[in-house]
C-alpha cells in the first residue's frame, strides 16, 4: 500500500489542526502567498484541488468565481471538517488519493496542490495523470518542502552557536533521492526527497513547459516580526512550481 | 570593470593549467559527459563556445562536423594555447569577454558554455544577449558550479568525522543572491550565486524553454575506483542546463 494515510491518525489529525490555526504559520506567512501569486485568473474555471484538507484553498477558488472546484483529500477527518467549515456551492469534496485521479471524470482547467506531492512515492505517475487531466492551455501549480529540506536523512538538521542560533545547515544525501522516514506528530511520515533537476526533468518528459520557480522568503516586514524566520536565508523550506499543459502545435 | 579576467594572472593560469593536464579532473568525470549528453547533432551547425578556454571543446565539434564554431574567452593566454593545441579550418579564436557577444554579428544554432557562468554578474543580461544571438530552434547547453556549491560564503564547507570523512555539507545563505569571493590559485576570485529558481526564471523570462536539467553524478564504476567522489551523494559540484529558443508561433 503506498498511499499513506496520517490524517486520520488521531494525534497527527490533532496537531495538524492546533498549527492550522495558528494564522501565523509558515504556510499562512510565505507558502500560499507564494502559490497564489502562480494562479492565474479563476473565473469560470473548473478546479482540482489534490489534497484539500480541510478545504480552505477551495472555498477561496470558489469564492474568487471559479465555475466548479473539486476538492480531493485520503483523509475522511479532513473532508468532514471541510464539509462543515468551507462548502460551497461550486465545491465538491471527494475522498481519493490522489494517485487514483486516473479513475476521476472530465478534465479541468488549473490542478493546485499545496505540500502534498511530498508524500507520493511515484512522482512520475502522478505528474502523467496531471497532464492527462488537464485541458489543453492548463495549468498545474504546486507546493512542496524545498529538496534541500526533503533530502534530510536523520541526525541533526542545523549546527547552531552556543546560544542556539542556527549557523548552517547539516546537508547531507541530497543527490539521493527516495523515501525518508520523519517525525511530525507521529513517528514514521515517509517523505519522498527529489532533486531539483529529477522534479524538472519529470514534468518535461510528462509534456508540461516550465512556466515559474518560487523558493518563497518572507517579505522584509515579516522577518522583522518574526526573526525566527531569518533561518530562510540559509535554506527555503518550501519550492513552488507553476508548469503549463501547452496546446500542441498542429 | 565588472568582467573578471583571473586568467590572466600567472599563478592562477599555471595552476589551472596543471588540474586541466589530469585527464581524471572531476570535469571530465562528470562534468563535461553530462554537458555533452544534452548536445544536439552537431553536423552544418553553427556553434559559439562561451569561456572556450584552451579550445578542447571547440575542436570536439569541429571534429563532430560543426560548420563553424566560434570560441571567446576573456583570457589572451588561454586562447595563445587553444590557437597552438587545438587549431582547426572551422574554428575561429577571438579574445572577447561573453558580456560582449551583443557586438558579434551573425546568429549560432548552438551556444554553449562550460563553468563560466558563475564568474558573470549580470546573469540575465548575459542570458537575453544569449537568446538574441541564436537562430529560431536553437539551443543553450550550460554547466556552471551549483547553487549548493555557489551559496558558500566562508567559513569550513563540510563537516568531517575524527578520521577526516565528510559528515555534511554546512549550507547557509543559500536564499541570499550575489557575489561570493573565494580563494582558487589566487585570493579574491569573484563568483556570483543564484538559487536555482533565479538560474530557471530568467531563462524563461529571456523566452528560452527549459529542455532537461542534469546535477551529474559520477557512475558506478568511477565511484568505485575514486572513492573521494562519493561526497558527490551529499552534493553535487555542478547543475547543467539545456534551453531551446523555440520558435514563436505564427
Amino acid at each position: 500500500m503506498s498511499k499513506q494515510n496520517i490524517y486520520d491518525n488521531d494525534t497527527f489529525f490533532e496537531g495538524y489542526q492546533a498549527i492550522r490555526k495558528n494564522e501565523r504559520n509558515a504556510n499562512n506567512l510565505f507558502e500560499i502567498p507564494a502559490l497564489f501569486s502562480l494562479l492565474p485568473d479563476l473565473k469560470g474555471k473548473t478546479i482540482l484541488d489534490l489534497g484539500c484538507g480541510f478545504g480552505v484553498h477551495c472555498r477561496k477558488f470558489a469564492e474568487a468565481g471559479a465555475n466548479h472546484v473539486l476538492g480531493i483529500d485520503i483523509s475522511e477527518k479532513m473532508l468532514a471538517v471541510a464539509e462543515i467549515e468551507n462548502s460551497h456551492t461550486n465545491i465538491t469534496y471527494l475522498n481519493l488519493p490522489m494517485e487514483d485521479i486516473d479513475q476521476l471524470e472530465g478534465n479541468f482547467d488549473l490542478v493546485i496542490s499545496s505540500l502534498a506531492f511530498h508524500y507520493v512515492k511515484d512522482f512520475s505517475d502522478l505528474i502523467t495523470k496531471i497532464y492527462d487531466r488537464l485541458n489543453d492551455n492548463g495549468s498545474l501549480v504546486f507546493s512542496q518542502e524545498h529538496p534541500i529540506n526533503t533530502c534530510h536523512a536523520g541526525g541533526d538538521r542545523w549546527t547552531r552557536d552556543a546560544d542556539g542560533n542556527r549557523l548552517h545547515l547539516n546537508l547531507a544525501h541530497y543527490s539521493v533521492s527516495g523515501e525518508r522516514e520523519s517525525v511530525w506528530f507521529v513517528d514514521n511520515v515517509k517523505k519522498y526527497h527529489r532533486t531539483f533537476s529529477e522534479i524538472i526533468n519529470i514534468l518535461i518528459s510528462a509534456g508540461f513547459t516550465i512556466d515559474k520557480m518560487i523558493e518563497p522568503l518572507p517579505e522584509n516586514k515579516i522577518l522583522e516580526e518574526y526573526p525566527e524566520y531569518r533561518d530562510l536565508l540559509h535554506k527555503p523550506d518550501f519550492l513552488v512550481v507553476k508548469a503549463q499543459k501547452l496546446k500542441k502545435k498542429d
